[in-house]
């Protein structure tokens, strides 16, 4: 939506995976648009629907049910969140009622509150549309899933593309001006003119079915499943964005709405649904987005959740080039990586690079390696794709398990003395 | 080199890695450059040295030598190699005399005998700088390595831009011109007319010195090294293009010079020379190679490689958009993805795809899944970055994993009368 806001996509049909045709014309298929669920009767096995249109309710019988209900913008519990010009952005709605906005109104000067990913997406889209832009984020950094230093990068980069970072400042307030529109944004730190405000701290699980049904909720308040992705009521699933899962380095339950999780959450549920008997292993707390020309991404644990899930973390950070010097069009990227002194096995890796410098890719393959439990040492010989429109001789993964194998050996040699066995 | 000669890359050197002047400035290197080594005494543990401006000759001790004697072009046992006109392209030297002819001679007809990797670059650096060129293979396809059906694909790449490809046909002879230059290819199919000839038909390790020191050769005539890339004469290690490796999949003997691998060597023999105690766990064959807009790519094992090796394998084969199609700037790429039936277990992975399919580092999560021994199964769950500037929501490589466990099921399902165990 940030890029059918910006221009970049000219036609919002075409951020719909599938339109209602395409299901409905699947064998054995049938799908209800302007029907709701307003109960579940666990113990019967059957829902209650309302027609929309006509009003009408009637009760569906089911032998499995999905709870795919999702995930909805938080909407902080201020005064004026309900002006004209403060918008959530979660659903194609409120894209197209942005984007309608921009054309009516004209608005100049653009407040987005929290610096979370999002924030990052919209700073970039408004910019390109020509507003003035303010962030306003809680946290004293931007990206707060991020650590400090790779986020002061990403601060600098935004605030060198005219984005005004407030950081460590609350929203209170938004106040109409005289057209009765938003007109002013009023924070801990003060007050910002505005045109449009966008509320972008969040998003939580819709669970009112779900518990209204007498299903178990989890960590964050989403519906707990297990690995099957079934809920506590017998014939009751749930999947995707209001369902928990779990974390695969710490194995404690966790909830990180993605679309991509979604997407393969839905797949085996419907397969289980169906007899099967496929469980879905959880996440590592992957995340990627492009703010401007930066990549800012994550995977695993960082030094401080290795920590607290019970690792000896050993950290390394370094800056590399895409390509060697002689090839055209290298980029830079910063790297951080995270392994576990005892076992040093790989827990985490963040980067902010370049988008020439494929940052995203290369922390895919730290995502590959920290699923399959590599050690540092076995992440150095890698057999990675080298030519010189690609890569470095040896590329910047293998780089950093070198430098990781160098200062876990340093670090095991300084506890010698205290019988570190390795 | 390819691009040095193309123009890409202006300065040769550029392409230098390291100065001597380098090395020097370390401290306890020493570098003697127009020296030969002539012989090594293993026995007193010493080398004959030449000083090649002097003629002067000394004996030089060692506690430990390492032979990096590399790999040289294979220069074909035929009439006219050495006329002027004809190169390999190894050395660096051999670039700047390709390059040097190409100034001094307006060559308009170039021949390129042997469609591999380097085959491939120089048909692009030579339409880059306007040659005619034609690609002599005595194989039916070009990129011998890679399966057929994508090889088609890069032949027919190729050919639409510009480059004539003879398979199936071997060079015969390299006939002079009135000008005693070179004038015509002699094929096994006929005639090309030919004003510049490149043999791109591969290299050889370099082992005279090893096998005079009695040093055991092992498979493809490389030097036989251990994991700790010792060779089989005490003290003496070898690394690089001359030596032998694993293959972490067969567990065979195999002989891959690469670059990637000889600086991953090279680091590791350094530290085991002064006493650690490192091992190279082999490689899986991947290679990656630029041809104009296409990215050709391998892992692993191909099916028949597979067979070959014992295992039972199952093969897919897709074409994928990196991109959803309302973000700009996507690619396709085929890829073809090998896994073993029995144990579900990747084995390989092949990609050819445009440059703006990201192709190369698709690959490369498949390199690090394979060398994890994950199976397909484990592959569909892989927490790969999304976001729409970067892959599809479900991406590439765990598309494959899905159509993979979908056909290993039917698979074993058609066995199950048949009794398979899964």
């Amino acid at each position: 939506m940030p890029y059918f806001i910006s221009g970049v996509t000219a036609d919002h049909n075409s951020l719909i995976s599938r339109k209602v045709e395409e299901f409905r014309s699947l064998n054995g298929v049938d799908v209800f648009t302007r029907h709701r669920v307003d109960e579940v009767d666990a113990v019967n096995m059957r829902v209650k629907v309302v027609d929309l249109d006509s009003g009408g309710e009637s009760w569906a019988d089911y032998t499995r049910l999905l709870l795919a209900t999702g995930a909805s913008a938080v909407i902080p519990p201020l005064e004026g969140t309900d002006l004209p010009g403060v918008f959530p952005l979660r659903k194609l709605e409120d894209s197209l009622s942005i984007k309608e906005f921009l054309k009516s109104n004209r608005p100049r000067r653009a407040v987005i509150v929290g610096a979370g990913p999002i924030g990052m997406e919209m700073s970039e889209s408004f910019r390109t549309v020509g507003l003035e832009v303010s962030v306003v984020e809680m946290a004293d950094q931007v990206m707060p899933y991020m650590d400090g230093d790779l986020a002061a990068r990403v601060q600098a980069q935004i605030e060198k593309e005219g984005v005004n970072c407030l950081l460590g400042q609350r929203v209170e307030a938004f106040e109409a001006g005289p057209d009765g529109a938003l007109g002013k944004v009023i924070t801990s730190g003060g007050e910002l003119e505005a045109d449009l405000a966008l509320l972008a701290i969040g998003v939580k699980p819709v669970t009112d079915l779900a518990t209204a049904a007498g299903v178990e909720l989890g960590v964050k308040g989403a519906i707990r499943v297990d690995g099957h992705m079934r809920t506590s009521v017998p014939g009751i699933y749930a999947a995707g964005d209001c369902a928990t899962t779990r974390n695969v380095l710490t194995g404690r339950e966790a909830w990180v709405p993605l679309g991509s999780t979604s997407r393969k959450q839905g797949r085996l549920v419907a397969d289980n649904m169906f007899g099967g008997d496929a469980e879905f292993p959880g996440v590592q707390g992957t995340a990627v987005v492009k703010a401007f020309d930066l990549t800012v991404g994550r995977t695993g644990l960082s030094g401080s959740e290795a920590v607290e899930a019970g690792f000896e973390p050993v950290e390394i950070s370094m800056e590399a080039e895409s390509l060697h010097a002689y090839y055209p069009g290298r980029g830079v990227m910063d790297l951080k990586l995270v392994a576990d002194l005892p076992t040093g096995r790989l827990l985490g890796a963040q980067v902010v690079g370049e988008m020439s410098s494929v940052a995203e890719k290369r922390l895919d393959i730290f995502v590959v390696a920290i699923r399959a439990g590599l050690t540092a040492d076995e992440s150095q010989y890698l057999d990675l794709a080298y030519a010189p429109p690609y890569s470095t001789a040896v590329d910047v993964p293998v780089i950093a398990a070198n430098l990781m194998v160098g200062k876990i050996g340093g670090k095991a040699c300084s506890c010698n003395g205290e019988g570190l066995e390795r």
